[in-house]
């Protein structure tokens, strides 16, 4: 029997296809998780892929469905409909994986010309005798400037603290690691030289761990944010802050507690030590930046919502108790206002030279989404209060991304067809499954485009004094509870994507731009990455624009902070972007009611002149 | 009947003196001390002062007796034989006033051009409003900028920590004080811009709150040394934070408490507040300053005595726990060996114009005394481990400077005069009075000069297998008990004092000079300059110079720490002072040994080609 090399990008795995079996078998076979909603039906689509090299078999009319033309020629087709016809090279995007296989930390990589902030060099030292009674300190800086031509006056006070017993114990050979003209890190020769890049959400947390060496990623990890404890929104957080100073000062400890041992996690991973870690770049929105700095969040939480500072700062590790290199500086990215962050920035800066081409539209979406339209170089940002549906806050079957949780929905006839996370028997919806199901609810008609519920469809039944739509029936053999879908979740999530959705519309307005007028979208944030982008689309959260334009980033912010970890142009370069973003307050926007009320409709239309034209 | 007004420098008390009334009891009248131990007989030298303007009546025989041509010229008197015969203004030196008066900070003021590290600046700020949402950082330092043409990037975490809440309650309107080009201190306008001169001693602690917008001395105090419940001497304190992490810890909080409370009394005597304190300078011996920064100490304890470090240091403040401005830094002058301190580089600094005339010797007599040859620009320093003796360590009836300690001591045949500290009962002796009674000891051949204690006074006793001489008689009356100073006292006083001298000739040897080469010997530290010089010559500590070429300079350390404070430009000088000096291991000089036996003798005598000469 005939068999093809597959190489699946960008996880790097490499596998062997029997001519006969589809790619997302072969897939399975080798171990890597692809959706599969539909049994291989080709009518759910969410086994999408991109052929990047080699020959497959034709698009089956199923996948001709599934895609525009434009998409079929750059490559999109079904796992479960192709057939390779000899050695391929694909993408499986994130939102095509299973869940169990993301680590909520990937992104579309980006990479930089390294050039660090810390630099490391071995030094070699003479014994102090009667003859030569140099202090250790000026021994030091003085062999380094002279071995390796820099002018390295200043040793950090913590250095000082070890250096006498240190020097000796490692019999006057040593890796000094130094920062602008700062010694930052002591240790033997040769050691590490680790960064770590911090994606600070309010949800979730990911770390980044780099070699700065040569820049490469050497182990990512994502954590749950401890802070969720005092409240899952950044204003309940804030408010939590503002009424107890030890509240606010406990924010700060938990958070940072949970870096470190993110950190120490990360280099148990790769064999290292946290103190060998010489760098680190954080970003985050607004809030998660003041409170992980302990800086005073009153001013955010009424108008105008100023920012106790938005430029970006340079501050020891240990001023806020972090643990690496006992010198070490903590970066963290410039914020816009008091509801865009770091975090947004970052996301710009990984993908700043796509911005200049254009109008560029670029969104990171959460409890609090942030949009930015950047056109002719010039970025203006709005943010939106979307609330927390889509992260499963606030729908009565809502639940984060974790086994059980049901994360594609695809409804055929009276058939609804679901798939959870590990497989494992459904116990609610995740976020992706609840955009899933809204959009399937619309297309089959079982709610309207003003979000109502209609009758008619055997899975709708009432309760409560409310319709609802029933997602898994109730199985007393197997203890299965029914999980379903309200008309009040459907409310919740028309206000959530409404918010979205009033944010793009207010920022072509501003820019005097149209739907037709975009040549990108990048989606990032870890939700964004794994929506099916039809289905955002179909409920009228994003406008009409054909999915190649769409570009799923996954966790761009990450992928800023981790340029600026690598690289001080990089950072400089975000300081820059910041200034020159405009922001514009939503809430003062003109046309602000009348666009959201537009906005929170279901479907494909846009606004032309306050007219809403629906496109099939 | 006439009086004339008498100035009384440095404390700047005038007073009226009616004619036919001494100097003397003019002084006692208007409460200011001024010690007096052979009840005006004009024997005992004690009320030295020096008339500065005005006539006096003519010299008597007494004061022929105690005072050089050279000197009567230059208008040395003493206060119980003169009488003003007109308006006058004199001066009274340290050791000349009694204890109770003597803050232990006093020094001789040096000027220097105000030019601290630390900058004010009022600003005005415009409000944030939905048209203006720039960050408060950002504002602030936008307008502090623009106001005063600065260029201020940065702000200390900590200043950011408070800054919100801060500028609202000052409505907009404060004073900023910045460092470099970072914000340190943030206050309402106007604020005190205050700094803290620290000289850290091993016995004593002096501080001195200085006015940064003027350079005025606004307040001195002086204290004990903390660290002395862990051992009298720099050594014991070594050893016992090699010994244990815990007591070195131990020993760092302690000193930083004693120089908060420090900071927090001067303050209190001035209605400031320690948040007002925008810069500090210490001072210390290298053990002191290795101590208080935390710094390893262990190779400070073994051979070749190397320092952690010997350059200046910056440190912010609250990296030591020190409670100022929350962005302050600390100063620390760089030192030159494992035993000469910081505080030895300030009291060169102090005194640096007067290095570069002739041959001078500068020394800081402690338990460990410090001693510097300056001879056309080059200096070499020693130092010599001179013990505790003078600080009344290993002496039966010795003690610190405090109520009812003997401080002068005058013989006259069998009479035995002495001065008690607050004329309280006497109770022990303190450094000046066992240096004046070892003097005197020697000029009335009750010891010789090998410091053999002779028979044949009524006050020689034997007791232990010991002769002793009774400075006070027991008294069963008043319960007085008996005041002795043994043969054991004299040889302990004996190697202190050769210490000193050794360190002197080993000196001079070096530098190819003898004694006739020298121009000037300044004499610093709190003991140095309460002693009386004509007595430490009598003994041989000093060697046989004109006492016109003594200056006793009181705290020079603490001056030195005050010029670095109030100017930059003092800093860099001890900086490039510091590296230009030689330090010279004693116990490694040729003839060490040899050098030591002979000054262990007493009587004024120098050394010339190894001959011993006595001088009459």
């Amino acid at each position: 029997m005939t068999a093809f090399k597959i190489e699946f990008e960008p996880i790097g795995r490499r596998g062997e296809c029997p001519s006969g079996k589809s790619i997302l078998d072969c897939a399975l076979t080798i171990g890597i998780g692809i959706a599969s909603v539909c049994g291989r039906q080709g009518t759910c689509n969410s086994c999408k892929v991109q052929i990047l090299a080699g020959q497959v078999s034709a698009p089956t009319s199923s996948e001709r469905n599934a895609f525009s033309a434009g998409e079929l020629k750059a490559g999109w087709r079904l796992a479960c409909q192709t057939y390779p016809l000899g050695d391929c090279k694909l993408h499986i995007p994130v939102e095509s994986m299973t869940t169990t296989q993301r680590l909520q930390t990937e992104g579309l990589e980006v990479v930089t010309r390294l050039e660090p902030s810390a630099r490391a060099y071995r030094v070699k030292l003479s014994i102090p005798s009667l003859s030569d009674l140099t202090a250790d300190a000026d021994r030091l800086s003085a062999e380094l400037n002279r071995q390796h031509h820099v002018q390295c006056q200043q040793l950090d006070i913590e250095i000082m603290h070890q250096l006498s017993p240190q020097l000796r114990s490692l019999d006057w050979e040593c890796q000094v690691t130094i920062r602008d003209n700062e010694v930052i890190a002591l240790g033997p020769w040769p050691s590490n030289k680790l960064g770590l890049a911090i994606d600070l959400g309010t949800t979730k947390i990911a770390g980044y761990l780099i070699d700065l060496k040569d820049g490469k990623n050497l182990a990512a990890r994502g954590i749950m944010n401890p802070q969720i404890s005092f409240g899952e929104d950044v204003v309940s957080r804030i408010l939590a802050a503002v009424k107890s100073k030890d509240t606010a000062d406990n924010l700060q400890t938990i958070v940072v507690e949970a870096l470190n041992q993110l950190g120490h996690d990360l280099c148990s991973q790769v064999n290292a030590k946290p103190v060998e870690i010489v760098d680190i770049v954080v970003v985050g929105n607004t809030a998660m930046h003041h409170l992980f700095l302990g800086l005073p969040v009153e001013q955010l939480s009424s108008s105008p919502f100023v920012p106790a500072v938005s430029h970006a700062l340079d501050v020891k590790t240990r001023e806020l108790g972090m643990n690496t290199a006992p010198g070490a500086y903590l970066h963290i990215l410039p914020n816009i206002a008091g509801f865009v962050g770091a975090d947004h920035v970052a996301m710009l800066l990984a993908h700043h030279r796509s911005l200049s081409k254009g109008v560029i539209i670029a969104l990171d979406i959460g409890t609090n989404t942030e949009v930015s339209l950047a056109k002719r170089g010039k970025i203006t940002t709005v943010s939106c209060a979307s609330g927390p549906a889509f992260e499963g806050g606030h729908i009565k079957y809502g639940m984060r991304a974790a086994a059980g949780a049901i994360e594609r929905v695809h409804i055929e006839g009276e058939k609804v067809l679901y798939q959870t996370i590990e497989g494992a028997p459904p116990i609610g919806i995740c976020g992706s499954g609840i955009l899933d199901a809204m959009a399937q609810l619309y297309v089959t008609g079982i709610i309207d485009e003003s979000g109502r519920m209609r009758d008619g469809h055997p899975n709708i039944r009432s309760r409560d004094n409310q319709r609802e739509f029933v997602l898994v029936q109730q199985d007393s053999n197997s203890e299965q509870q029914a999980i379903v879908i309200t008309q009040q979740d459907i409310r919740e999530l028309q206000l959530a994507k409404a918010a979205i959705r009033t944010g793009i519309q207010t920022l072509l307005e501003a820019n005097d731009c149209s739907e037709d007028d975009v040549s990108q979208v990048i989606v990032a944030g870890a939700f964004g990455t794994y929506i099916d982008i039809a289905s955002a689309v179909t409920i009228g959260m994003l406008p009409v624009i054909p999915q190649e334009k769409v570009l799923q980033v996954g966790n761009a912010a990450g992928m800023g902070a981790r340029l600026a970890l690598t690289s001080l142009s990089k950072r400089a370069e975000a300081q820059s972007l910041a200034r020159k973003i405009h922001y514009l307050e939503l809430a003062s926007a003109p046309n602000f009611n009348k666009t959201f009320i537009q906005a929170s409709y279901l479907g494909r239309y846009w606004i032309t002149d306050g007219n809403r034209i629906e496109i099939k």
